[in-house]
């Protein structure tokens, strides 16, 4: 049963456990499709109350291999249209646990089922018009989400924000098109033989110019959420460097208590870097502690391999910690390492946030020479990772960072950004679009040419909601989701 | 919210996640307990929906902060005493995902519910007797089965399968006590004056003497089912050792390959081995090839440390597979590993199975020196890890030597074994009590010794369904279970 020789678009009963395969308590395995209630009654105890069970309603039962029980279950009846997918389904209640569900699945196979592919119910959910593009979309991003900021930009998408905002500024392109097409056909029908009040009307002159103005400027300030969005979403790797004692560990680990640490399934333990995930302002943040990497090591070997991780991370790194002990005089220990940042501060110094620990020790004022180096481009952060003091400020300073290059306090106050790569490229085709229709506008070109770029903008848009779409697009889009969903 | 400051007990509104906290398609948390339908309507978009919904119906609705949406859920409505609880409840299903979750229970938190103890959820079935004490931990041992075997040991056992074998055996115990009490009241009113006759009545001879041998026998069987129930459910280390080069690491992606591989959450990447689950006959097997630890090793040092892990494994081994090149000469290089091999075999030949590799390029007959030492004690399993040839027959060697040890093929096929540490312990206890009766009455003493501990007997019988209990017992038991259960 190889998931290859499946396709999306059909109907047929399709079944996934939409939970971990974990020792838990409990576990669903959802189903939907053609006779998906009369397939699972054939391997229920009680077939009739199934048989018979109206929309959203819960029958309890046992699930049967022949005459063997498999598991105790609750099954949620669901009946289309009034179900996720608009489809008749349910979903199965057993116990959690691997050989449960695995056991489950076993007789639904059997029964008639077959494994889901990915996304397949939120797909099938979008063909019976039970939901929008932009609302599939963010189903998978719930999922993900790391944060309360996350979720919550997530759930206004899927409360249909994203898809009011698309559907509203597309109905005001489809009206400068529709001005323009009016234009068209009214100038070939009564001009005809007047070619001069054509070229005076047609070029140079978009009608609605205003209205495309405003539809292009609404897209650049969605187009401009993407940034954001993302950082709230995915997060942002900042990477704590520095010589040997300036105290990265205790910034590390005095962040993981005072900030609120994230839980995730993403598995970090098994890396040779000491890593964790917290929240600051609502952003996701990967904070890895590169202490270990280097003074940790053995032999010589080890250490080349644990500096090239070192330095690889800090160059996938959306934000360098980079700290500097206050008591400790100018040297040049660390030649080679102080030379690697200078070089990396050179390349993009926004990347880099000098930080200044045991500010606890030191009377305020005085300077190495290192700290005289980086001070030139941008101002310490003074702490004490001992103390606590200052661990506050740099916060907001980490997230003040990690904000202003993604458009500053406006773009995260914004509740109808965009979620998704492929949002973003359609957003910014539409753009293009328009600008284009706006520039041969400019040059005086006549409308004839500039109306088929407002035409491709209108597809553009209408293919972010789904009501333009192809079946290559859709799958491709929804083999991204996970199973069971 | 210390969990520490509550207690099993009362009927305070609670709530858990009963699925992992992991990106997933739908995560289920679960509320139960006083006023717990109109808490939730409290934070529910369609609150008088809720209130109204009878019992096992669904709900659809968005879970509110205040006004702010935090999920899109379905609510699986169930009112006592037709619940999992016997209390009134619910399933609130929303998106999977950790900060949904999160999301969700920090508004249930807010609107007065408590995070739920381990276990409490089927501690209030409990209480509420929906299901007995044999039932309630034949849920937990669901949820951490391997195998289907595994599961199929534990469905029995909540279907009903130990507890009525556990009453069938009591009430017999019950017959033989209410025997012996009748005989000693009738001896004290109508035989008072003539101790004569008492004595040879109530000394040397047990009223229902074959009715407690009976018990006995049952009681001895229901203990011997324990080890073979712990191997089908915990499953068992088998280590794949021997000298570099012996085929170790074909072996082992040979089993892989061949047998049925388990997928489980227990981490298994973060070790310097590589292991994996395979399940053979049904058995959880734990198979670790040590050939990376000694042989990937850099320098001194570690090679050392390596060598400690593999002893430590083998130690702890249920089984050891000891593999010999066929195609080898006897040599000296690996004197060592040969010694601690000799000395574990001599210990414990039982745990050692030795396996005689690529008899596909060897001219059978042939033995080395090494083969020589082991075939004294066991004979070696002929196979060829490259072909292939011989593995299905390791198999079965494999899962016969782990399971003779525990009772052979007939408590295999028992389907009412005892599941946990304590059912064992209860059980002993009454088979201690009963063969400490019957020594009394083989010695010619009174009933009146003899009947206490007749009373013991029945007492352990009622503990392990829990009949008597006691609230000390229950919280310790409970608070093994998983959180949401």
């Amino acid at each position: 049963m190889n998931p290859l020789f499946y396709t999306y678009g059909d109907d047929a009963p399709i079944a996934a456990p939409a939970t971990p395969l974990a020792e838990c308590a409990l576990a669903i395995i959802r189903i939907s499709g053609k006779d998906a209630i009369p397939l699972v009654a054939s391997v229920f105890s009680r077939p009739r109350k199934l048989l018979e069970a109206p929309g959203n309603t819960v029958v309890y039962g046992w699930i049967l291999d022949e005459n063997e029980k498999i598991d105790e279950v609750l099954v949620s009846v669901y009946r289309g249209p009034r179900s996720y997918t608009g489809e008749d389904g349910a979903d199965i209640s057993c116990h959690g646990g691997i050989a449960t569900v695995r056991g489950v699945m076993r007789v639904l196979h059997r029964a008639g089922f077959r494994d889901s592919l990915p996304g397949e119910f939120t797909f099938r959910a979008f063909m019976q018009g039970k939901l929008d593009l932009t609302r599939a979309e963010s189903v998978m991003e719930l999922v993900s989400a790391k944060t309360d900021q996350a979720r919550s930009h997530a759930v206004n998408r899927l409360a249909g924000s994203l898809e009011q905002e698309v559907r509203g500024i597309k109905d005001q392109l489809v009206q400068v098109l529709a001005g323009t097409e009016i234009f068209l056909d009214y100038s070939e029908d009564e001009f005809r033989g007047n070619p001069g009040t054509l070229d005076d009307e047609a070029a140079g002159r978009l009608p609605d110019r205003a209205l495309a103005e405003e539809v292009l400027a609404r897209l650049r300030v969605l187009a401009g959420s993407y940034r954001m969005e993302r950082l709230y979403h995915e997060g942002a790797l900042v990477v704590i460097a520095g010589r040997p004692n300036a105290g990265k560990s205790s910034l590390f680990n005095r962040l993981l208590k005072e900030e609120r640490s994230i839980v995730t399934d993403i598995p970090g333990t098994t890396r040779d870097w000491i890593e964790g995930w917290i929240s600051i302002e609502g952003i996701p943040i990967r904070l890895v502690d590169t202490a270990g990497i280097r003074e940790d090591a053995v032999g010589g070997m080890l250490e080349k391999l644990g500096m090239e991780r070192s330095r690889a991370l800090l160059r996938d790194a959306d934000l360098v910690l980079y700290m500097v002990d206050a008591t400790c005089s100018a040297d040049t220990r660390d030649e080679e390492s102080v030379r690697f940042f200078s070089a990396l501060l050179w390349e993009d110094p926004k990347r880099i946030l000098p930080v200044k620990n045991k500010l606890d020790l030191c009377p305020p004022g005085t300077m190495t020479e290192e700290e005289s180096f980086f001070f030139q481009y941008a101002p310490f952060q003074g702490i004490s990772a001992k103390t606590g003091w200052g661990i506050a400020e740099l916060a907001v300073a980490i997230a003040g960072r990690l904000t202003r290059e993604r458009g500053g306090a406006e773009a995260r106050r914004s509740s109808s950004g965009i979620g998704t790569e492929r949002q973003k490229g359609l957003i910014h085709g539409a753009i293009q679009s328009l600008e284009d229709a706006l520039t041969l506008a400019d040059q005086g070109e006549p409308l004839d040419l500039i109306a088929p770029l407002l035409r491709e903008g209108v597809q553009a848009l209408g293919t972010i909601t789904g009501e333009v779409s192809t079946a290559d697009m859709l799958e491709v889009m929804f083999s991204r989701f996970c199973v069971g969903k």
